[in-house]
């Protein structure tokens, strides 16, 4: 027989009732009843309950183990009683007579239980992280993850993409984020950096004649904590193809992506054909360019119902200003004074004036509108808005006016309070579109200039002529995003592979050729000798693995994950350097500030 | 039609003739037959021709493209005639004629040539390695890497491993090379290290509760350049179990490895069962650790045929130190005075007396031995070592002298060196072994004191009553190594995860209990709290990728190398570091030395 175990802890069934087996776990709970000791026996794939009775030779051993202690145990395999049968359990039919228990390894006291897995302090469940991710919720969230991230594999090789790792000691990349730097010992002085991401590598190995490119990237990104994103490391499912054009990449991830939410989405509904939604209208129809589409508000302008009509205050902002205007965010349920005072306060929680409104109920056989702008702006004014929205009895209506560009993230986050608030929202699902046409350019309102919108490596709409020719601020990229349930899970563009195009792209920002061959100097150079046309994009893989796991925290899907001190409490990382290997790195210590 | 192409430049066949297709790729040559243009256009699936006759419309465009050019070329497949046909083509039996050609992006005057793939400075292949790449040779042994990789995850899957990535920024780890080091910038005089290897934190992921753990892991040494690693970054197939023997991972791994061997050998012949050959007998036997068995050659120690003799050096030897023994390298078809006289000059060369040496030959119908050794020692001495040897006519034997510890390692470089001259090495077969029972400690001469021979972690076999009762330097380790044509390419160990027994085994090197809890602390802590018994080991994919596709040089199958200064010639690393960034890390630039 095996050293440590004929079968794992998940193994056994009702057709093994009467075999001798061994097995070897942890020690998950040890219960006496009337002086028989029930141990239940937990693996990595399951759980077996152990039975010792005082007749056992096992039992003086049953009787000193403690929880997360680690056994193996020889015994007979015998059916459970029909009253004490756990359906719950794969192994619930039966039960092991314990004839010999050894014990391998003893546990102190624990810092930290595995058993019933209570809330605990993330201090402790970090520096304790080897017990934490034995509790069963944790332990399945990561495997889950390396699922996920398997099944991604193979659906990315399944379509044709061939995984080549990129390197990890290599020069600061344009992403826009802080670096992590690493110092030469053999060059003084001299900085190698960690990828923020390997954008300039994947379009280098398309220039190299590669054809369909993927990788689970690691990305490091030294940024200050935020809620969204681990300090330090951060993983990404990302590729790149070549010889294509938007819409074969959106065809050709589409299905792989939905194909790894529906093998995940434990029968929960995924959009099944992604909508194709340009920005501008996201924006207008959201208010976000990361749209939750479970919400089924639509936002509509309603501009014309309000200009020259008697709520002076609209009416005269339109009047005043041609770029105001005014989005209805309608609200199905929401038809209540309450209800709209309660939206109006928030809003003047979030530094908005207010919220108007309307709402509408049933006088008698009639439908009126109520509240104070419906009196305003009159009943036939009223009624068109609610034609318009498709509105009735018990519902309402909010009113954003002003200029969009600036209310836009306000009238989004409404949407999303409204729709919440209202319980219009299908949790149960995975509502996913695309989000496309993004703005080449933005205007920059501090510096007065214009920005590149996202991606400056980003090919233009219209190419050359355009940036030549158009109005910088209306030229669009193909960029796009794939978003789910709110958010953004995947990015990308097709690339400006043409230098010509590249070099007038950047001016237009204020850059002369030299900057974007210093810059970029590695890929400026290998546009120079025959790039093929080229894009791909790069998916988050902690987010859609928060998402199809239902986790709210990224330290629930990471297996050692830094505090948001960007602290590892388990193997006390970072920590000081030595002088010699300060000395090695041709380093110092910069002094301590007193203040600091 | 699809915007670049209809197919790739691998795909058309006899079937196709008659179609019109689209092709894209890279311009690889250009000739010119009497007038007419033959363009082989190569993508990364294959090469396809393009003729351009003076009467097609794509004439003009055709006469203006160079090589490397990329272009989209729409026409009409023909057959080739039977004279034209190239075999060695998959696509060698049609040709497209061209209707339409369209310049997606140009080149420069190629640094680089990619037809032909001339020898070229190893400077300019690595700055321009997006051109570098595009070389069929490299490119395919890219492509290979990368198909060896996906074996071995698979494999590994379908033997239950689960894939999990381990943190790349985290704590130095004991591996012994030197850390590459990470300021931290929120915690001031603190440092990240990358890791060496995910040693630790797959020791903890076994006391985590996961069974059976694996990664493709990037590991990360600072060491100074070596032939057999690149500077930076390597990647290894990192593995551990839980609940395992050390014959559990050997039964295990043989044939995950085997597989990926015979998956990628073309052909050659993989060993079917690997021999497990004691460390004590691989130096006995070869001289070496790492034997490489292709070459059949095994040293016999022939010490009592000298003792006594009248080749008095050696007798003198035996007479005066029991340590002293004499090994024979028998050396099948080597009995030539020329042969052994040449050998006896490379062990001079190599800073050695001489090699000591009997060759044999018919003399009449007599088999003599020849030589100064066989005149000395006398007929039946000589003949007693023939026997041994199992030796005949034209065969020859060389012999080392002295205490086995300090001449091994020559004795096993003149194995090595006596099979490549007599050519006995069968170069086209792969040979596997494990090498198994490694010493846990060894003698450090220079210090005086008892180190450990391999991994600390590596349980000792026996024990902890071992470690208490038996001499330190008898005890073996359960470390394994698994060793293919003479190079190591996996290396492994039961671990010890019983704290009491780590103590004791860092106790007998002089690290007292703080010192393995301050230096191991993670590692350690966990230990104490129900560990089970586990083992793994390591794989070294670059060196398995170097056997399998036959390349000399580690450059020849990464894809962005680093040059052996540890500098990225491509993208300008390590490079300087901004005022700025260095204030964000806390660190200065110490000065640099006058004499540096």
């Amino acid at each position: 027989m095996h050293r440590y175990r004929s079968h794992t802890c998940a193994a056994l069934r009702k057709s093994d009732v009467g075999s001798t087996v061994r097995l070897s776990g942890w020690v998950h709970r040890v219960r006496d009843h009337g002086g028989i000791l029930f141990i239940d026996l937990r693996d990595h794939y399951g759980l077996t309950q152990i039975v010792a009775d005082p007749d056992s030779p096992a039992f003086k051993v049953a009787e000193t183990v403690r929880g997360e202690w680690v056994i193996r145990v020889d015994g007979e395999v015998k059916a459970r009683t029909e009253e004490t049968v756990n359906p719950n359990l794969p192994t619930g039919e039966v039960e092991i007579f314990a004839r010999e228990i050894e014990v391998l390894s003893t546990a102190k006291e624990l810092p930290l239980p595995v058993f019933g897995e209570p809330d605990y302090p993330e201090d402790i469940r970090l520096k304790y992280r080897f017990l934490d991710l034995r509790r069963d919720t944790l332990h399945k969230n990561i495997m889950s993850r390396t699922k996920i991230i398997a099944a991604m594999r193979r659906r990315m090789g399944e379509v044709g993409f061939t995984e080549f790792s990129t390197p990890i000691l290599t020069a600061s990349s344009p992403e826009g984020a802080r670096d992590f730097l690493v110092p030469s010992r053999i060059h003084p002085g001299k900085f190698y950096a960690l990828p923020q991401a390997p954008q300039i590598y994947k379009q280098l190995i398309m220039v190299s004649g590669f054809d369909r490119y993927f990788q689970i990237a690691p990305c490091f990104r030294d940024e200050d904590p935020r809620a969204d994103r681990l300090p330090g490391e951060f993983y990404q499912l990302d590729l790149e193809m070549s010889f294509v054009e938007q819409e074969d990449i959106l065809k050709t991830m589409e299905p792989v992506l939905r194909g790894v939410f529906e093998e995940f989405a434990e029968g929960k509904p995924v959009t099944k054909e992604f909508p194709r939604i340009p920005y501008d209208e996201a924006m207008r129809k959201y208010g976000s360019d990361k749209p939750d589409l479970r919400n089924p508000i639509v936002m509509e302008a309603v501009t014309e119902h309000f200009a020259g009509s008697g709520f002076k205050v609209f009416a005269n902002m339109i009047a005043s200003d041609p770029k105001v205007e005014i989005w209805a965010i309608p609200a199905k349920t929401g038809g209540s004074r309450a209800f709209c005072d309660r939206m109006n306060s928030w809003a003047q929680g979030e530094g908005q004036p207010g919220l108007g409104y309307i709402f509408w109920r049933k006088e008698g056989e009639a439908l009126e509108g109520a509240g104070p702008l419906a009196k305003n702006i009159g009943p036939e004014r009223t009624e068109a808005i609610r034609t318009q929205l498709g509105l009735d009895d018990g519902d309402a209506c909010f009113f954003v006016a002003g200029d969009p560009k600036k209310f836009v993230a306000f009238a989004g986050a409404a949407r999303t309070r409204v729709g919440e608030e209202l319980d219009l929202v299908d949790r149960d699902r995975f509502e996913l579109c695309w989000i496309i046409d993004f703005p080449f350019y933005e205007w920059n309102e501090d510096e007065k200039k214009i920005d590149f919108g996202h991606n400056p490596f980003s090919m233009p709409q219209g190419g050359i002529e355009a940036l030549q020719n158009a109005d910088p601020l209306s030229i669009k990229a193909f960029q796009y995003d794939m978003v789910c349930n709110g958010f953004e899970i995947a990015s990308g563009g097709i690339r400006n592979h043409l230098p010509d195009t590249m070099v007038k792209a950047f001016e237009i920002v204020g850059f002369d050729r030299d900057t974007v061959e210093e810059r970029f100097g590695g890929l400026y150079r290998a546009f120079q000798y025959g790039a093929p046309p080229h894009g791909g994009m790069a998916a988050g893989i902690d987010r859609i693995v928060m998402l199809l796991v239902g986790a709210k925290n990224l330290r629930e899907i990471t297996m050692f994950p830094m505090n948001q001190q960007a602290y590892d409490l388990l193997m006390n990382a970072p920590s000081e350097a030595t002088p010699a290997q300060l000395r090695d790195l041709h380093i110092r210590l910069a002094p301590v500030k007193k203040d600091a």
